[in-house]
């Protein structure tokens, strides 16, 4: 999958028609209106699970995602429940990782760069002060992120530096957690 | 579990514990530094697999969850991939729902506040041309976040509305989405 095989194939990517995705959304912007939706349920103490709803874009509803997949989150003993899954702040760090390593394979494969492997290590330092309320000047979320990437093929230092960059530059969870997203949230009575 | 039993369980969480947990750290605030980490791999098109790290926190180490959870990610066709699981931007929802739960949950037991249920249905707008960089005006993530929450119990609207303004006030990933995180980028040889 990672291999070119000789025709359009690029990193497990089909490259004619992800041009053919890029020149349809360029010709026609509301192509590229997607929603994506979840839904999360409580499950006691530090549990919950969230399943993946069905969603939109390029025209379309995807309903057979509708429930396809589940997720659940979980806290450690240390912070007072079952470890029975990755804990949220995990998650955050997994969709961050998961998104750089897409929108470098996908911009790459734009690129016809054939990579061999993307492989990251993500940490992000949380002070508790936050959470807890203890000290107002304390960031609820992680204080800082630091991510290692490597990235191998038969490409320069140059290159290599070039497609983690542009795995971040596009990658819309990197945006969303270096820059601001606006959030409404309504509580239903 | 979501039932106080008595003693000094609320939502599942000893409220004993969660009392001399924030004294703890109120007293020594280095106890409240944390660390989380995960370590992502590319698996081909648009799928990638995360692996958990051992944490550490509360001046200990927490090896025993170095490899104890792996989630995974992938795209759905109309992107390209063979979706096998959720997407990044669906697992940035997962955190950011997964999160504020949490920190509602465990904010209403510090207040002896119990909680029947806790659930939230959220919406993410992306639009395409930015991950494609087909238009630099537009954002890369989500424009909006729409996150709708019902929480039920024996508790006024006012309280309910006041366990979901605790949630969002505390959570470390509503604040990291809601706020700008630092993101520092290695790109190893």
């Amino acid at each position: 999958m990672k291999e070119q095989t000789g025709k359009r194939i690029v990193n497990g990517l089909d490259v004619r028609k992800l041009k053919e995705t890029i020149q349809a959304i360029g010709k026609t912007s509301s192509l590229g209106d997607f929603r994506f939706r979840i839904a999360n349920e409580w499950q006691g103490g530090g549990l919950n699970q969230s399943t993946v709803k069905a969603s939109s874009g390029a025209g379309q509803q995807f309903q057979e995602r509708d429930g396809k997949f589940t997720m659940q989150a979980d806290e450690p003993p240390i912070l007072l429940s079952g470890d029975k899954a990755a804990n949220p702040v995990e998650h955050l760090l997994h969709a961050l990782a998961a998104c750089v390593t897409t929108a470098a394979v996908y911009h790459a494969a734009a690129r016809e760069i054939p990579l061999d492997s993307v492989e990251s290590v993500l940490e992000g330092e949380l002070d508790l002060q936050g959470f807890l309320g203890l000290d107002p000047n304390v960031p609820k979320g992680y204080k800082h992120i630091r991510m290692n990437v490597r990235v191998t093929g038969d490409l320069s230092e140059e290159q290599k530096r070039k497609v983690v960059q542009l795995g971040c530059e596009f990658s819309p969870v990197y945006n969303m957690v270096s820059k601001a997203v606006p959030i409404t949230v309504e509580v239903l009575g």
